[in-house]
């Protein structure tokens, strides 16, 4: 399936009422919406909507663990076999990387059963990405037929008991031994011991492990090396103890375990090479001098997964959001002065703030989640980036996957008790769902930490920029350019800037729903943070107490910068893609979610801009009245609002919303 | 076993490190910390802490729906020969009933599985309460040995399929036939169906049915019928159609069903009739005239209940938090300066922030859930107690059940994520708790709706004594009065009021830990928006347009007024135990945690008190200060304040806390 070059255009662009997939119906505007929302891949996601196999989309969750996995493999088998499994992992040497295919697969398996799309994430973007990106050519000729085929099933080995988000401390070894050409892996210790690794438990039969490069009793850092795991009837080889984690708090279709290697020799070329090896007269030879550098190349390489991880947490909140609204327009509770049967759910404010919000929200994330997947193919895709597209794409990466877990999380518990007692029967999916996109907040690096890496990458824009000045320098300076600077990694964000440059002398005569002020209070709260974040680090750096304590103190400044800056980039993303809405209902409706989601996200921290006096007392709360009346607005669009988040109807396979 | 009357001390109170249950040793502060949170019942929760059998405390997490129910009920037979089940339910009509001992108990239980506590809460609390309380002598004498015994098993078939939270709407009907003197139960429509209910799926031989009692062709509003479910073999009785809701959210052990009624004809007698029934003649008699007050007389029975629920939640958010702090203690990650083997995760200021406010939190709702049995002691345990009493007991019992089980929801989930990928396998325990919790958000009245009453409740007490003054003369007299009135349902608020009224003319001449300040501040946040709100409601009754949206709109004010004052009241009950701990490190320790609640409370609604001019920015940001500096003092004491939390850690039983 090459979803690169479409076959055909799909009638879900079309401007009436149309039939999606299967017998799908949707409103002329939950059309527009989905084609909107899906921006420049709408022709890809219709198409796979249309060709995706939806019988069998859903595990029966009373499937215990060993009949869960054997469901999930089966189920992945036949879906790589159907064009939804491997897409965008080459299956030769010779065939070009797909990122995006790669991307759009996995958001769409994220449709149905999360254990499917995790075991796929595992053997091909994980395992079959070590491969390819970490590989050379005799890895890619030798092992990706059959890894793509599914043959050839692997774990990737990277976290260990001991070390889970410090991956440069990891303990196991990979020792060159010259005599016999071959690696010793070694894990020295019990902490040593590869934890949680997917495929490990049962399924895998080789893992892409890393460990410290040892070569002539020099250490050169992490690098990552294949070791066969077990034999053809599933015994670990020798050397090789795999241990099963068992039952999970969610993704039982996944066979995550623990490896412990004692000893374990594999010959020189199954080390993963293309940054650093030993050549055949015993030496290490990398392209990358700089061992600091290498580490970050390599783990770079990953960023992949968080894309994927972070688009699938987004598609896990829409089908939550999904089912709760659609109930809510079904279910009456309590007659009410002219409403005898009962209030339609969705007619009671408090529940309209529950969901349409989030409704919201969900879009602002697809748009940015749209602009991420076009970084990442501008990257990996084969055209000319730079080192600064790279760094740019792995800081939007890190902080979306974060932004997306964490709100798939939250937004599916809220859809769980929106649905009452309802959701909570595992018919209706919610809790399933919200059990297995748990997990999401934590691998692929753990949200905390990830949000620290995007403010750790906007203070080295900051640096570079500003090292040299003095505070007072400083401030001046940052108060002209930073802000620019920070976004000029987007091209988004010049749209923004110019918005919030019109009213920048007087913001408080907008209204609330004016987007140049939504731009401004956006900017100046990442500028302004990133601002005196600096300001401070660059104290702490100075002072003569403990180095560490001086910098914890930071620790949810840190956290805020990036949050901070995390939502103007969503911001951003959201403001172009209405640019390429025609004008019309659907832009309409669209200009009043992108307000709904921009004043909520100030609302979430007014009290912030009350503190910087960046907002007044009285017009904060405003703020709280107008998202109520943007919710009375939107209230009448809200089953157009769910279709356009592109979920057919007839695969939320929740029971309260069978007639 | 009798709770109110302790037959000896026990150790948990002496000042030296001590012998808990089992193994258990403490520190010195842990064991102080720990009586002072048991309050009033720390004998009682110490000997049940040193008698509860502690071995298969719970359920493997791999056992499916079948035999997780049969676990569970052969566990909960187990512990109820033990003395751990039916307490507080009486076994004879003479027999005293024990809300004290029923609270303890199920507190008791809610460190094990969570089934097993749901299970007993069904059967004795709610099938046993209902016959209790709702029943006259030969129900008593005819029903509770065998409840007690457990060889009647019963379901409380109150929801219904279409109707959860508007049990007034309830469709079931309950018709007396006079020539047979019998009662007709009935399902009029599928949307009549009961729904969720304990102990229908599978166990439960009779159910206490809830719907309309017709006598004579009138209606007399909703009362309750014991109907016999199933034969000895367990089919379905003629008429009696039960089904099996399967898989779950959580609470897998419990086997919740639905139930449908075709013309199934009871005994006269089987309507429990303390509030209502038919005599001899066939007419229908009832002690209290008004179907409207006899309606909520029958549901203020159900009190225990959601003072129970939300016990067992508190008590689950404190075995998350302990399980996380302790992993915390222990874990370390990334090498520091002066740290080469790594920071302890407990000293990073964000991990602290994660853990520490919500361990204040519960310490604060630990001193509020011991008033709340007081007050249950006080009206249910033979005392005089007037309607003002129940009424008061039943706005905090509704207030505190959602509080603490949204509480507990939502730090589980903390604890799980602080614990990374150790927290989602589920020997460590979070993620099945979390799954158990999760519907505490619901059952017993869904969170929202009680919050509804909460503020019900305060606007009914302020209408009562400012009703006939005119907008001016509310406001004025409301300044000088309401605040008291509000709070004049309990003795704890008289202390509270007296601090605030130390500091009302210069509250920023406080410092930011001042107990007198944060009672102001707590103080103030319910009067305002309580007063403002009251003042709405009087424009919204009388605006011409449509009354059902004209009330809509106070929706989410409704549920801040509910927040505000829950909070306050868990603040007066925070710092009246504080006065009754002896001067020492105890009592330093607790009044930091006082203000570590405090402050994270004035934090999360900051943007409130800036809206409304009662903290100025330059204040509000120095909380954020304040609050890191508590965690940076309470830090050494972690250890000491999980102890004090009461669970022993031998009873965690999550795998990363093994050595």
């Amino acid at each position: 399936m090459t979803l690169t070059h479409p076959e055909r255009s799909t009638t879900a662009s079309a401007p009436t009422t149309t039939d999606g997939p299967g017998t799908e119906r949707l409103t002329t505007l939950g059309a527009q919406l989905r084609t909107a929302l899906d921006g420049d891949f709408a022709e890809d996601r219709a198409r796979m909507r249309a060709t995706f196999p939806a019988e069998d989309l859903l595990r029966d969750p009373e499937l215990d663990v060993e009949a869960s996995r054997e469901w999930t493999l089966n189920r992945l088998l036949s879906l790589n076999g159907q064009g939804f499994g491997s897409a965008g992992v080459p299956t030769t040497a010779n065939a070009g990387s797909d990122p995006r295919g790669a991307v759009l697969t996995f958001e769409m398996l994220s449709h149905g059963d999360l254990s499917v799309t995790i075991k796929s994430g595992v053997q091909f973007g994980l395992f079959g990405g070590a491969v390819t990106n970490l590989g050379t050519e005799w890895h890619h000729e030798t092992f990706l037929p059959d890894i793509t085929s599914m043959k050839l099933l692997g774990g990737f080995a990277m976290t260990e008991l001991g070390h889970g988000s410090d991956v440069a401390s990891l303990e196991t070894t990979i020792t060159y031994l010259p005599d016999s050409e071959e690696f010793e892996v070694h894990s020295p210790t019990p902490g040593a011991t590869k934890a949680y690794i997917g495929n490990a438990a049962k399924d895998g039969t080789m893992a892409a492990v890393f460990g410290q490069l040892v070569v002539g009793g020099r250490s050169h850092g992490v690098h990552v090396v294949l070791v066969p795991l077990r034999d053809d009837d599933g015994n670990d080889l020798p050397g090789i103890n795999t241990g099963d984690h068992g039952h999970k708090g969610g993704l039982l279709g996944v066979d995550n375990g623990t490896i412990r290697f004692d000893h374990v020799r594999v010959p020189r070329r199954m080390l993963l090479n293309r940054y650093g090896g030993v050549d055949e007269s015993g030496t290490y030879v990398s392209p990358i001098d700089n061992q600091n550098r290498r580490f970050f190349t390599m783990l770079g390489t990953l960023v992949r997964g968080r894309v994927c991880v972070g688009g699938g947490g987004g598609i896990a909140a829409r089908r939550g959001l999904s089912i709760a609204t659609r109930h809510a327009l079904r279910r009456r509770q309590f007659p009410a002065a002219g409403r005898p049967d009962g209030v339609l759910l969705l007619d009671y404010l408090v529940h309209q703030k529950r969901l349409l919000p989030r409704i919201a929200r969900s879009y602002a994330l697809g748009f940015a989640q749209n602009l991420l997947i076009e970084a990442l193919v501008h990257v990996q895709g084969g055209d000319e980036s730079t080192e600064e597209d790279q760094r740019s794409l792995e800081t939007h990466a890190a902080g979306l996957k974060a932004v997306q877990t964490w709100f798939a999380n939250e937004s599916i518990q809220e859809a769980r008790e929106a649905c009452g007692g309802a959701g909570y029967m595992s018919e209706n999916q919610l809790v399933e769902m919200r059990r297995d996109v748990d997990i999401f907040a934590t691998f692929e690096g753990d949200n905390t930490v990830l949000m620290q890496l995007v403010t750790k990458s906007l203070l080295t824009d900051y640096r570079k920029e500003w090292g040299e000045l003095d505070r007072t320098g400083v401030v001046q300076a940052t108060a002209r350019v930073a802000g620019e600077s920070v976004l000029e990694a987007t091209s988004a964000g010049i749209m923004l800037g110019r918005l919030a440059d019109a009213v920048r002398r007087r913001p408080e005569e907008t209204t609330l729903v004016d987007r140049r002020w939504h731009a401004l209070m956006f900017e100046q709260r990442t500028r302004h943070s990133l601002e005196s974040l600096a300001m401070r680090m660059r104290a702490a750096a100075k002072s003569k107490g403990d180095e560490f304590e001086s910098f914890n103190a930071l620790g949810d400044h840190v956290q805020f910068v990036a949050r901070a800056y995390m939502e103007e980039w969503i911001l951003s993303a959201f403001v172009d893609a209405l640019e390429t809405v025609e004008p019309g209902e659907s832009r309409d409706v669209l200009e009043r979610v992108c307000s709904l989601y921009a004043l909520q996200s100030i609302h979430d921290t007014r009290a912030w801009f009350m503190e910087h006096n960046r907002i007044s007392s009285g017009r904060s709360k405003a703020i709280g009245a107008q998202i109520n009346e943007l919710c009375r607005e939107l209230r009448p669009h809200a089953l157009p609002l769910v279709e356009g988040m592109g979920i057919p109807e007839g695969w939320l396979g929740a029971a309260l919303l069978d007639d």
